[in-house]
């Protein structure tokens, strides 16, 4: 039977999956990999170029580094553990997670220290986090924005008798979660003193819903009226640990985001610990996420000090099912295979099966229209297509790409999957 | 540890998986199952009303066999065996499939006749279908409409010396894939009969891709055009096989691709199997599908006399996170867990936990905006909402919902998961 022969070589069939998307392969990856160019493997596919990879987690902690905030990833992105080992060992202080069960399967994978960038919410996720908080060594941080959240945080620790950490989560009027009015807090910090068993340990915010011409300002004042609001709980003492958190950035605005937050740090005179939480940042794309860090470049002269530069390293091959009409190309790759919200799939090399190696595609090459399970890119008259070519894509929004693939390829120069990654969406 | 414990209530940790969407529980699912009202399970969850889903499977294969004509689903929008399997049992002729690991996902699991409703292309994929060919009893079909892939394809299935059964695709100007031109077909015919190994048995399309207000038309003479097509290929002796296929049809159109493929073959007077293969009305929606299958009951007399009718069955649960002004609240339901290109989710129901049972949203509330992890959704002044809050959702274009889960729950009539089943994405 067939799939006693691939059991052998491939180790995705021991979890008891007969074909599971982004593990297929001719060849013993043990051995020498899956080359591509020999197509080794099931077109579509998502591969990480492994050196880009790593040159994003070391550019990331560099800049950290320099700008003085620790870095705590936005695991959300990639939901791949072993990403999350690289990331660490370049010196991150911890990882930030967006639900639940992100955050025990990070806990799982060996992280010890994770901040649920999120509201703890839900009789099933308290039960989860207290059993991880009573039988583990993790250090844990949530969000909280609300009087009922909590209350029911509040309930649900002091009966199980466990501590919790929580974050105060500021937010701006019609932008996402977190409590509105920086003046006006004591609502929150008078339901938090109810419960000896919440921890307040710092204020949260994310800045990457602020839009507008005028956002960075908007940012700048924002995380102003934060820190101002630090400063006076602190002179109220009421944080519950010394080594107080003020966290945010996603990975349009880390930069403004750790001056302010080391800025305000000075100013105030308090030793609280700025943490930023960009995620993208690892994988990055040649799309919304490479038009942000442009802006950064060209206004943050540290980001600009730092030798090299974020490179975006994820592609898709995919083959060219038909080319029914001239210049028009059907491809395998869909919807189901890569993000489509920010920009549809970015076509910059086609490679023929028995020639050397890939060529740029012609300028102007597009793909024009999406569906589940293809997509249709026209090109030009100087370009060649047939059924069975392969084209290579970039994309723009990482993270809408990563969660359609259980297991994505790390490649080296020669196109040659060295190994597989583990997501776990 | 906490994994241990969760792994003796979840079959899913038996995998090897701390924790995978749609898998989590607190009590023992083989034994009561989970109860969504009693918050036993990590929301968001991705749930199918079991009874609805039964329900849609029957109706439509009461639809082709009033139409006479087969039925072999799509069954990309699930890709799930178990549901595969109900279909089956319903009497289906076979499935249909996208790509080559779907084929053989299903084939292992016990489906042995698919039809590959894509191009066959590929060095590895090739190899995968010729494996399956020479060693187990699968009955195999796919499309092919260009020379150069039945070059690949011949040459390929010649050197192993397997036969392959093809159904020339024909399409439509600026459509996706297929042979544009019915009137000139031969050199694809030629290049066919270059290759003992390739059986021609039939002709296959897609009207899915014909749109405008004269869409209807447009494909009542698409099909005329390919069923004359037929006709004459069948008195030229071109197809290799008795039992000839014509096959079309998706969710939105199979109700004037049955009747013509049926009034067509009485014309022609020709013996062939018209197969028709929509994919979405198993789970169906309340968005795109729902309106399709509107148009079709206002148009086809067999469809309305068919007593009820399909029913969306598909539910998204979430909590509210966050009700940072009024009648806004932030829901822990993102682009990762919920389709977003055809219509927002679309908000049903909220419960408080501890109610007796979901109640229905008050109308206008509505989703207004998705995030990957969040959404953000108004709602008028008569309701309450509050942080822990539930809100129940309806979806439209399942087969994007799908592909976000790896497990999905299905649910008795008193919100209680009675199992839960894999998908194969």
């Amino acid at each position: 039977m067939l799939n006693r022969n691939i059991e052998k070589n491939n180790e995705a069939y021991s979890q008891g999956r007969a074909f599971e998307k982004g593990s297929g392969c001719l060849t013993d990856l043990n051995n020498k990999g899956w080359d591509l160019l020999a197509e080794e493997v099931s077109f579509p596919i998502a591969v990480i170029k492994e050196k880009q990879l790593l040159n994003n987690a070391k550019w990331m902690q560099e800049f950290s580094d320099r700008a003085s905030v620790k870095l705590a990833p936005h695991g959300k992105t990639s939901m791949a553990p072993e990403l999350f080992k690289m990331q660490l060992e370049q010196g991150c202080w911890g990882m930030s997670l967006a639900t639940v069960p992100q955050v025990v399967n990070t806990f799982e994978h060996g992280v010890n220290r994770i901040i649920l960038a999120n509201q703890l919410v839900g009789a099933y996720h308290m039960k989860l986090i207290a059993d991880l908080l009573l039988t583990t060594d993790i250090e844990f941080y949530c969000f909280v924005d609300s009087i009922e959240n909590i209350h029911a945080l509040g309930k649900y620790f002091s009966g199980v008798n466990v501590s919790l950490n929580i974050l105060i989560e500021i937010g701006v009027l019609q932008g996402r979660c977190g409590w509105r009015d920086t003046q006006n807090i004591d609502p929150l910090l008078d339901a938090i003193e109810q419960y000896p068993h919440l921890h307040l340990c710092g204020i949260s915010f994310y800045e990457g819903v602020i839009h507008g011409n005028d956002a960075a300002e908007k940012i700048v004042t924002f995380i102003n009226s934060i820190c101002t609001m630090v400063g006076r709980l602190y002179s109220e003492n009421r944080f519950d640990i010394k080594d107080i958190i003020v966290t945010g950035a996603g990975s349009a605005w880390y930069d403004i985001v750790s001056r302010e937050l080391s800025s305000n740090k000075d100013t105030l005179g308090i030793s609280y610990i700025p943490i930023i939480r960009p995620g993208c940042y690892l994988i990055h794309d040649k799309g919304i996420y490479q038009a942000a860090q442009n802006e950064i470049i060209s206004r943050s002269q540290l980001a600009c000090d730092i030798s090299g530069e974020l490179i975006s390293n994820l592609e898709l091959w995919a083959y060219v099912h038909s080319v029914p009409e001239p210049g028009l190309a059907v491809i395998g790759l869909g919807k189901r295979d890569v993000a489509f919200d920010a920009g549809l799939p970015i076509p910059e090399y086609i490679y023929r099966p028995g020639n050397k190696k890939p060529q740029a595609i012609e300028g102007g090459s597009e793909v024009i229209n999406i569906m589940d399970q293809h997509c249709m890119m026209t090109f030009g008259s100087k370009t060649s297509l047939q059924p069975g070519d392969i084209v290579i894509f970039a994309t723009s929004h990482p993270c809408l790409t990563m969660d359609k693939w259980r297991r994505i390829g790390l490649i080296d120069s020669n196109f040659v999957v060295k190994k597989t990654i583990e997501t776990f969406f």
